[in-house]
């Protein structure tokens, strides 16, 4: 679709949340479709996890968005989907490839919320396809839960901070989730979540740096606990780690199913997105160097620099492969 | 309303399809009013058709779009409205003709989404004004059986396709029917299929001659099959004609109600829409021609012409009877 | 227009925010057409108050809001707008009157928006409309320099509140803003900024009392300082008293134009609004007591006590007015 104002920042670059959103909207009608594909119980596939995304160069408004999606892997309760978006400036006409996303998703009942379906399975052209699919399979397992154990923390407020601290820039938003941002089953729709997330994000960096800032990458997200229609969610972002030019924010998403449910507010979400400072010519700038105070801020700092040098060094060892090829 | 950033393409000029959208809500209000003033089962009017439509000038952001719609025929099942856009400059308070648009609609129950209602008959000021009702009741009966037979074709993507080829510019885009899109039966509205048509004719169009382009017209629009909540449309446009300076680009809308129906995917609606291509100063600038390749290609290109030059000897005799009064 | 699940709550009812936007995109057009009915610079109007509103009866899902507007005083600089909303159930005809609004527009011209230009006199069929109409004018003018006053108060977070407490339901969300928030100007629209109040406000008393709650009125609104296009706004919400049957919340907006300025924070608006809790049956419900726990809590209970006494001895003499007559 046609990229509008309304899903840009001021400079003119399109949100990550905005392609963010329409990734999902396309995972999610593909893996839908292909568990309806088989007579038996009708479901709506449910996001349970997107992989690592990058975003590999900046949409710009008035530019269309294709967004083509594909399954490559079935579990027995999980489908996996690649999700490439390519941009296309349809009045000169040039196209680029803007990100490649994995996400995982799983078939509920539509008669039962509760009830996972099975997947019917997928047809490889050859049999090193499948044995691929099922390491990745089973690394997103152990992952999803590992974080789950990682989600306890909580944002809490400073008064009057000191600019460039963690505390100056942390930010957070409540919504109240709308008809609109649900599926047929009455649950946010995860591309809706992650919106949000990137825009608490957004406004976290830019809060920090003052500058026009873009959505350079998202860690994985795992969508532990489904997200009710009626619901509150809080979305919290602070800043964890800053390089030279780029910024680390951490974002949590709370649910607070307060008016039909008995139910405590619960954690729903947590992930880190990496943000870059763009100059008004698009280059990146620098940033300014994060102040940490507590020991927490501290360790959290520490902990991202190792996302970060761990990522640095998996991106050199690709480019290394793809040069020798 | 107020026409704001986001109902208009790059060069400021308000969508066509936003447009037929509120012309669409506008009817679908005074019909389902008038459907529902006697004692009877309660309705909902549903949109049949829409006759062709011209865009007279062009509305810009920031003015006032003023819709009025009237009542103009009723036979047993269906009510025809004629529904007038003025915009508005409220800084100038310059006015101007925008649209006249007639479009017919259906009471379909609240209890029963399959039976259709009775119409309240209206009072004609003059006998005349019935008869010539019933004529354009007669005729728009005849056409909408005629294109029910044409819907067959399907549009298949090309490979590598040379520019101004058909393959170069045909599009598609698939969207999830949410809540916010549907009327109180959980079907979705005429206006909103109408918006994605017209999202995706000026996509086809600005990829042909990569200028800003307006909508010119639309053909008759048929509704014959609703689309219910949770489906998945797909909406694609190929261009089928050029003049020297208009393009007509053929829409059409596919459904896939593949959560809760066993029934496979259906053409629900298709349509011609005229574009033209507007230099900075919106003068209509010349565009390149098309470039047919198969012989349906050039079967549809002499077709289109066939519309063309029809539409154009119509005004041309419209335009002589105007004088001559 | 007719209103969709998205303009409402889980209860179906219509939010008070949607409301307010409408009856102030009605007051906006209305007042710029006048103000630019003259030769003479173009300019906008920008909403500088809205008076106390009351909400009548609560609007549902598939009503048609009608929306009328009226200039009733003009001032030099300033022009006073009556804006009557009515729904109308289309399926049986029924229409109630929702809501009836004042609100104060001031001549922003598009050459400089800093220079506020004159307002052209309208002519009144009497001479007492005139006399009210400047009383009207002279007390609003006192009181926007009142409120300009209380603006100091800021929202602090507290940390594990206890039920029922000010510091349990407080909130606040943030909100970027983009084009289609603003007007010709890159100003807020004063409709976009109520809309968000009434969302906070809604979350503040949903949490308090975890039931179905709607808009009961609106404290005068003052409009003191313009928010720019890219801002990042803050609004946030507190309960200051409840009485037997309904609750009133304090709610700030504050503005953040991080990216381009180098000017800091600063209030833009602040109001409070009143919310009854609604059993399933649309009956207003017993709400749980505030509990107040510092002396500022305390203060603002009383202060809240005192308008609420206030505001129903007001209707209780209209009411034996009405009586009279």
């Amino acid at each position: 679709r046609i990229m509008r104002p309304d899903d840009a920042n001021v400079a003119g670059n399109v949100h990550g949340g905005t392609i963010l959103k329409m990734i999902e909207e396309a995972g999610a009608i593909i893996s839908t479709r292909h568990c309806n594909s088989q007579a038996g119980e009708p479901c709506v596939a449910a996001l349970a996890r997107v992989e690592r995304t990058d975003f590999l160069s900046p949409v710009c408004i008035g530019e269309v968005a294709n967004v083509s999606a594909e399954i490559t892997y079935t579990s027995r309760h999980s489908v996996e989907v690649q999700v490439n978006v390519m941009s296309e400036n349809i009045l000169t006409g040039a196209k680029k490839v803007t990100n490649k996303a994995t996400l995982w998703y799983v078939p509920l009942s539509l008669k039962n919320v509760n009830k996972v379906l099975e997947v019917p399975p997928i047809q490889y052209a050859r049999q090193e396809q499948e044995d691929e699919g099922k390491k990745r399979y089973e690394e997103q397992k152990l992952d999803r839960l590992e974080t789950k154990q990682r989600n306890g923390d909580v944002i809490l407020p400073v008064i009057n901070p000191e600019p460039h601290t963690v505390g100056y820039s942390q930010s957070s938003l409540i919504h109240l989730v709308g008809p609109s941002d649900c599926t047929l089953l009455g649950f946010v729709h995860g591309g809706v979540t992650m919106k949000l997330m990137d825009e608490v994000a957004g406004i976290v960096a830019a809060r920090h740096c003052k500058t026009n800032i873009v959505t350079a990458s998202v860690d994985a997200i795992n969508f532990h606990e489904k997200i009710k229609k009626g619901s509150v969610i809080t979305v919290s972002g602070r800043m964890t780690f800053t390089s030279n030019k780029s910024m680390e924010i951490e974002v949590f998403v709370d649910a607070d199913p307060f008016v039909d449910e008995s139910r405590e507010r619960y954690r729903a979400v947590s992930a880190f997105f990496t943000y870059v400072s763009l100059s008004k010519e698009g280059k990146p700038l620098p940033v300014p160097q994060l102040l940490t105070e507590t020991e927490d801020e501290k360790r959290r700092f520490e902990e991202g620099k190792g996302r970060y040098l761990q990522t640095k060094a998996k991106r050199q060892a690709q480019m290394q492969q793809a040069a020798r090829q």
